[in-house]
């Protein structure tokens, strides 16, 4: 297990809060009718409550650092280290049973990407990286996460949550793009990205993302060898429209494909 | 676990052997270049072995009984149990590195699938079914599967693997169905209907299908109290066009409006 950043270990805690929190309520409709529980749906409740568990945690062992949830709101932003929390990161796939929604537990240091994780707590696996380097720990054992060259879209497996994020032109740049790769996959949130990561695939390309959906998985994509940016280049930390590659050169390909169609 | 059905166990040593065989090459290009094996892709690799591993078992245990399979083809189809098997539904989830993807083993007795089991070696799960009841193992422990009430299209979410599926006016009634649920959802194989078994999902449409797609799926549906046909309400055995519903009222809406467009 690589520890080299010193808020490493700390992920694994806020992992496990998450987790305690969250899993009671993932197909918590198992043999049962579905029913609101107090007014909220399962994935509210258990998104709330995933967050409400690891901002206890972050306050009570670093309380100089802030906090941007998706549930719960920011704090104390100007802080030198922000903790950017989304607790269920795919909720339609959460809703449905599958287990292809993550955990995105990422940090910020002065306003930079720097450390994140993607824990998946059904299946008990997680991936993790620093900028530097990234790692998974899971039913394969522990790995040194290592993206794939590609260096064409022709040879690229590409993932989107789903075509209908895009707008316009934006669309039919996001069209050319998929028209041109080996395989597009539909519906993987972040998934995708630790795919990427992973040396399973190539290529995500998104659009209308929050802070909380990326801040995690750059610094594994980018630990892995792999690039993760705006569409028009620039840090992914504010989240919009994303593009990450596992190989620099397919990323300079995507960019430039979607720069000639949607500007 | 339910353990009624006299081939029950066997479905069990089955998967095992299944797992043993394929669970090598997912994900075998973790951190290493992605290369042919053999002049095969990995997939191709993993699919035949754990075809050939599950007919020696058949042969050694069960000499008398037929097997249909997607790769190494039919013997004696005429016996009263065949074994259809399908060791990777699932492909694109499977080379992706997605855990969407299953093992799929079925039995027919008499023509009529009666017996089948969904394997996911990588997340450790298992769904199975013999028609009267079905049943899961896996993170969650062992549980009954039932299907949930749904006795509206409003109200309905639905899998389908893609949409390309669909050509001409089948595009056109499955569009039709589409539009009016809930929430549809691509890219879920055979997890998809295991989701509709575990109340889950309400519904799954899809076309083209084979044998070995669906026979060991239908136990599975049918036991946890759910119905799966043809688009024109057939059995299911022979694959082509099919629909598999939680609630039998919904079943009953999708077939009237598949027939009234695709007719």
């Amino acid at each position: 297990m690589h520890q080299q950043h010193v808020f490493a270990g700390f992920l694994e805690r806020l992992a496990g809060e998450a987790r305690a929190a969250i899993m009671p309520h993932f197909r918590s409709s198992f043999s049962v009718e579905n029913k609101l529980e107090g007014g909220f749906d399962p994935v509210t409740i258990a998104d709330r409550a995933g967050e409400t568990a690891m901002r206890k945690l972050i306050n009570a062992e670093y309380p100089e650092h802030g906090i941007l949830g998706e549930e719960h709101g920011s704090e104390n932003l100007d802080a030198e280290h922000v903790w950017v929390l989304d607790p269920i990161d795919g909720t339609r796939a959460f809703i449905t049973g599958l287990p292809t929604w993550g955990t995105l537990i990422g940090l910020t240091t002065n306003g930079k990407p720097s450390l994140g994780m993607m824990a998946q707590p059904y299946v008990g696996e997680f991936y993790a990286g620093d900028c530097k380097t990234a790692w998974y720990q899971g039913p394969l054992g522990t790995k040194t996460l290592q993206t794939r060259p590609c260096a064409s879209l022709a040879e690229a497996v590409m993932f989107t949550t789903t075509p209908f994020l895009f707008k316009g032109a934006e669309r039919e740049a996001y069209d050319a793009v998929e028209r041109e790769t080996r395989l597009a996959r539909y519906g993987t949130d972040c998934y995708g990205y630790c795919m990427v990561a992973a040396g399973q695939a190539d290529l995500v390309v998104e659009s209308g993302l929050q802070p909380y959906d990326v801040v995690a998985l750059a610094p594994i994509v980018e630990g892995a060898g792999g690039v993760m940016t705006t569409w028009t280049g620039g840090s992914p930390a504010n989240g919009g429209q994303i593009v990450a590659s596992g190989d620099p050169r397919l990323h300079d390909i995507v960019l430039k494909k979607l720069a000639s169609i949607s500007a």
